[in-house]
């Protein structure tokens, strides 16, 4: 087998390739629609947040040195001269010894400096205030500009936009976000045993597994897939497929056709295309060992192993990464994605001089994650979906023992998990 | 302020007020649009996967008696009889002492018990093939059923749906899902000084950050938020507000009127709503203390705090939970959402006797995770623009070390993240 591949890379030089392929090219996004998109480039500010100066409590805005020496035996008396509503700007200007009524939020008085909060004062009647506790000047209070100053760097190029961010972003009036194209996958499937899911399939036949698997992963990854249908093994029909790919996506995703001859036709089908260029026949990893990866200018050509098992892996250990540089996330920050660390629940062997992506399910018990390696015969699908993640077997390793801490990636619904009753897992 | 909240609960408390909601109403999802739905019910195999017998290798079908004792010296020789053509039944038997050429997935000739890897063959010459290695029975075939037998459990209620599960799924011709309906939630900004975000904000005003950000944190979360609009701070329009979103929606998310009279209109509004109940007036964190939480039947009723910083935490913290717990998301399998660890960059106080949620930043140095506390002015935003999750500093205790692990919840994108250059993390 391993002579048929005569570029066969290991899982570093391939995602050393995979960061070669360059960010798509820029649109906006309306800030209702932005979450998980990322920006293109880097956004400033084009205005002052807050616009204006702001009490951060309930209480009376007052000038900070009417307030000094202020105590609970010695309160400061103020007159209380005004009060200021939410949204307005409050009319007229704040004297020495006076102090006026004002919200979270509000707007200061002129002449105020800072704001006192309720909890610190004490009402003598309608019209008097007795301060209780000295503040200082700017206390309580956030300036204009003191979130984001005109022009300051909001949030860099590179940024996946979370929801707090979209907030910021529609605080400040930016309503069209600018950000890279989603990327767009063509997802190929080829075999002449595959049927279309809807379709009864007949002995000797199967559904067709990948197309939906793989289209998940994408939508998941924030990218948008389209399948271009089933295609028998043959040169003419891939071909044309690919080439229709290739008008109307990012990349095209080649995934069925397991047996050998249908590998060799991918990479033929492949080699028709102009400016195509093979950047690895082969990975050198367990399972996913039978990908093709290569590209036409910024275009992936990308050919899956045929079995759904294998393709997910590629998929989530090369294919995630390769459209997050699609759509210019920032390296920098993806460490953020930290695998979770489990105790193996038992030996695992690897051969030496193979990458081995073994599949684990995680169980919990008495506070300890367990990882648990799942030893599918080879082939089934079902291992997928009793396990929950990869961990993997470096190259020069043999094996993993049981009872060592290992990080697993997890799979992903592509939607926030809720976080799992606070208490327990942040007891000390 | 003490005495105004009448049942301040524990963060402990409202995890358990929030898991006595039942989940919603099932529906039935397209497998294509399955993605991060939870099933409504166990999932049962309505057919064998496979359904036939089938090759899992390329190679030769056999019967695996006929390669005893096999040796690349004394190899076993056997005449090509045929070859498996996919997605067909192969025509005929196969005899004793012969093989036939089958591919991987290739179903099994009548007659054939293994399969021979066709590493493990020799070619003598178009009619003859040596055999340099015995297989056992059964040996590279999976049997129908082996991955999902008639009947037997594939998916279990409650479980969130993931590329994989739709491609077994699919393969199963399950193409219908039973999942619990999406969560709805009518989000109600409230505040004379909010405006929309396509208004430019007089001096005193400020547009609506709330809406935006607790909508694209319902969309993370696999629910379905709707804008009602922004209220003036006055009880008729809260109120009807309030009734119009309960008519539509699954809960009701008021948020904004921070200051304390627009708290106690939102109570005051919510005891208006037939059969309400009150059930966390305050909750002991900080910051968040201002939330009210209540039901009507099984709506939920909530006043988030105004400020969008404690919002987002009472989301992240419990609303997210809410919302999962409204799909009928298994609570059992939510350990694996683990925040991840990383060690202080410096002391970080706390009041006893109250929890506190303190933002930080993560920063990789050397291979380290440093989660460097955030301390921002009170009220401004941006903190949670530069902050990647939040710690947390439990209720009785008084601030956490510099050089200390802590967990980090992380604040998400909603979409999978790429695995950060597995070969470096997962170095031993």
């Amino acid at each position: 087998m391993e002579g048929r591949f005569f570029k066969v890379k290991t899982s570093q030089e391939v995602l050393a390739i995979i960061d070669g392929f360059h960010p798509l090219d820029e649109e906006f996004a309306a800030v209702e629609q932005g979450l998980g998109r990322v920006l293109s480039r880097d956004i400033t500010a084009p205005e002052d947040l807050p616009a204006f100066s702001r009490s951060s409590v309930d209480g009376f805005a007052v000038r900070a040195r009417d307030t000094f020496g202020a105590t609970e035996a010695m309160p400061a008396l103020c007159e209380i001269k005004g009060e200021v509503i939410m949204g307005e700007v409050p009319e007229g200007t704040l004297w020495a010894g006076t102090a006026w009524r004002i919200p979270t939020g509000g707007m200061l008085p002129e002449g105020a400096d800072a704001v006192v909060m309720v909890e610190h004062s004490h009402l003598l009647d309608e019209k008097t205030v007795e301060i209780t506790r000295p503040v200082s000047p700017l206390e309580n209070v956030i300036l204009p500009g003191d979130d984001f100053g005109k022009g300051s760097l909001v949030l860099g190029k590179g940024h996946r936009l979370r929801s707090q961010d979209l907030g910021v972003l529609a605080g400040l009036g930016i309503l069209r976000v600018p950000v890279a194209r989603r990327p767009r996958v063509a997802v190929i499937s080829t075999g002449d045993e595959i049927v279309p899911i809807g379709k009864s399939p007949k002995p000797g036949q199967v559904r067709d597994i990948n197309r939906i698997t793989l289209s998940a992963f994408c939508i998941n990854a924030g990218a948008e897939p389209f399948a271009l249908g089933i295609f028998p093994d043959r040169f003419d029909a891939v071909a044309k497929a690919v080439r229709d790919g290739l008008e109307a996506a990012d990349m095209v995703w080649i995934s069925g056709g397991s047996s050998v001859g249908t590998r060799d036709l991918t990479l033929k089908v492949f080699e028709t295309i102009p400016e195509f260029e093979l950047l690895a026949h082969g990975i050198s990893i367990s399972p996913g060992k039978p990908t093709i990866i290569g590209k036409s200018r910024n275009k992936a050509l990308v050919g899956l192993p045929g079995h759904v098992v294998s393709a997910l892996v590629v998929a989530e250990i090369f294919m995630g990464r390769l459209l997050s540089r699609l759509s210019g996330e920032s390296p920098v920050r993806t460490f953020l994605n930290q695998p979770i660390e489990a105790v193996l629940s038992r030996n695992v062997e690897s051969a030496p001089g193979r990458e081995d992506y073994i599949r684990v399910r995680l169980k919990e018990k008495q506070g300890i994650i367990y990882a648990e390696p799942i030893f599918a015969k080879s082939g089934l699908i079902s291992s997928l979906v009793v396990s929950d993640g990869l961990i993997r077997i470096d190259v020069n390793c043999e094996g993993l023992y049981e009872g060592e801490k290992v990080p697993v990636l997890q799979f992903s619904t592509g939607l926030r998990t809720p976080w799992n009753g606070t208490p327990f897992i942040f007891e000390r």
